[in-house]
C-alpha cells in the first residue's frame, strides 16, 4: 500500500516537477548576455528563474520585466535585475507557462490570474517561450478560459458569456474571502466552452465584451512561439 | 466692442449650453416610470439628470446606474436613486453624451475618461440615447480616439498605436500632476488617426491591443441608438 502510494507520488507530483524543471532549465539556456526578457508567472517559470539566478551570479547580464507581483518578488529574491515595459518596451524574449497548448501553439493561460500582464509582455517580446509539462499539450483547447473583468461589469459580463454559450464562474479566492482580486485590481471569471473550435475568433469575441480587459486565450503569438516540453528524461522542442 | 463680445459669448457658450439643455430635457422625457437607466457622464447629460431630478421629486420611480464617479456624485446631489449593474444587469435605456457622432450613429466618446464604464452601460441598455449639440454631428469620425490603458503597458501600447498609423498622446491631468488616472485606476491615451474610414474595424484593432481595456469608438450599438440634437430652437431626432 505504501509502495503504491509512493509510486503515485512520483507520478503525480515529482514527475511533473521534474518535467517542469527540465523545461525551465532549457528555456533559461536560450537567454543570452545583454537580453531584456519577460518573466512569466507560475510554477514552471520558477525553475527557469532559478536557473537564470545561477547564471546571473556567474555574470550573465540580463534584465527582466515581471508579469506579476509574484514574478517580481521571486526575481528580487533570486537576484535577477528588474525593469519595466516603459524602460524596455521591446523585449528579446519572454518565458512563460501555459494551462493548455494546442498543435498550432494557441494557448490558454490565466490560472494564476496574471494573463493580462502576461499578454502585454508576450506582445512586447521578439520570441515567446512556453515552458510546460506533457499534461499541458492537448489536441484541442478545452480548458475554462480565464477573463479579467472590471468589478463594475461582472454581472453583465456573466450574462454575455452565457449568451456566447459559455459556462462562466466568478473565481473565488483562498486566504481571501470573496472573489480573487488581480494585481490590476479586477476580478477573474473562468468560462468553460467545451472544446474550442475557433480559438482566435473566440479570443476577439471575449476581449471585445465591454468590461473585459482581456482573456486567457493567446492566439496572436503563434509565429514567434517556441514550446519546450519537459519530461522525466529531458525536453522536447515542439515545432508547428 | 462689448456688443460684439456679448454676441460671441451667446454663440460660443450660451448657444451650446442651450442646445445641450434642449437635448437633455428631451432625453429625460423618454424615461418612463419603473425604468432602470444608465446615467452618462459629461455636460450634456447633466441637463437630462437635472430634468430627471425634477420628475423624481414629482414622483417618477426610476433608478440609475452611474457611468462614473461624476455621474454618481451628481445623481446623489440631484436625488436620483442609484443602483448597480450587479442589481440591474439589464437596463431599459442609457442616456449619454458623445464627442462625435457619424451618420451611421457610430460614436467617439471618452473626453471625460469614462468611456469604459459608459460602454459597459451602453451594452447593458435596451436603448442608447445620445444627447448632443450640433457641433458633435460629423460626416466622418475624425476626433482623437481615447483609450483606457493599464499603466503597466502604456509605453508598448503607444508603440502599437504608432504602428497602426495613429498619433498617440498620453493624457495629462489638470489639478493633478502627471497623467490622468481614470475611475478604474488606469491611464488615458488619446490617439488621432485623421478621418476614420472603418471605425468598426478600428474599434476591434484598438480593443484587442494587450493592455488596452477599451477604446472610445462605440460601433456596436448603432441599431439601438437614438441621437437627440439640441439647438437654440429645439431638438432634432436623428434617424439612420
Amino acid at each position: 500500500m505504501d509502495s503504491m502510494r509512493d509510486n503515485r507520488i512520483i507520478m503525480d507530483e515529482l514527475g511533473p516537477d521534474m518535467a517542469k524543471q527540465a523545461a525551465g532549465i532549457h528555456a533559461a539556456g536560450m537567454v543570452r548576455d545583454g537580453m531584456a526578457i519577460g518573466l512569466g508567472t507560475g510554477s514552471t517559470v520558477l525553475f527557469a528563474m532559478q536557473q537564470l539566478s545561477l547564471k546571473v551570479k556567474e555574470g550573465l547580464d540580463i534584465t527582466g520585466v515581471p508579469t506579476s507581483f509574484q514574478a517580481a518578488i521571486r526575481a528580487r529574491e533570486l537576484g535577477i535585475p528588474l525593469t519595466t515595459l516603459d524602460d524596455h518596451p521591446v523585449l528579446d524574449l519572454a518565458i512563460d507557462g501555459a494551462d493548455q497548448v494546442d498543435p498550432l501553439f494557441r494557448v490558454i493561460k490565466g490560472r494564476g490570474a496574471a494573463h493580462v500582464r502576461e499578454k502585454c509582455v508576450a506582445a512586447a517580446a521578439g520570441r515567446f517561450i512556453i515552458v510546460a509539462d506533457p499534461g499541458k499539450i492537448v489536441p484541442v483547447l478545452d480548458a475554462a478560459v480565464p477573463l479579467e473583468v472590471l468589478p463594475f461589469a461582472v454581472t453583465p459580463v456573466l450574462t454575455s458569456l452565457r449568451n456566447l454559450g459559455g459556462d462562466p464562474v466568478l473565481r473565488e479566492g483562498q486566504k481571501k474571502d470573496g472573489p480573487v482580486i488581480t494585481d490590476n485590481g479586477n476580478m477573474i471569471i473562468d468560462c468553460g466552452f467545451g472544446p474550442i473550435d475557433q480559438p482566435g475568433q473566440l479570443e476577439i469575441s471575449l476581449t471585445t465584451i465591454p468590461g473585459v480587459l482581456s482573456c486567457g486565450l493567446f492566439c496572436g503569438f503563434t509565429q514567434k512561439t517556441t514550446v519546450i516540453v519537459g519530461d522525466m528524461t529531458g525536453v522536447r522542442i515542439l515545432t508547428r
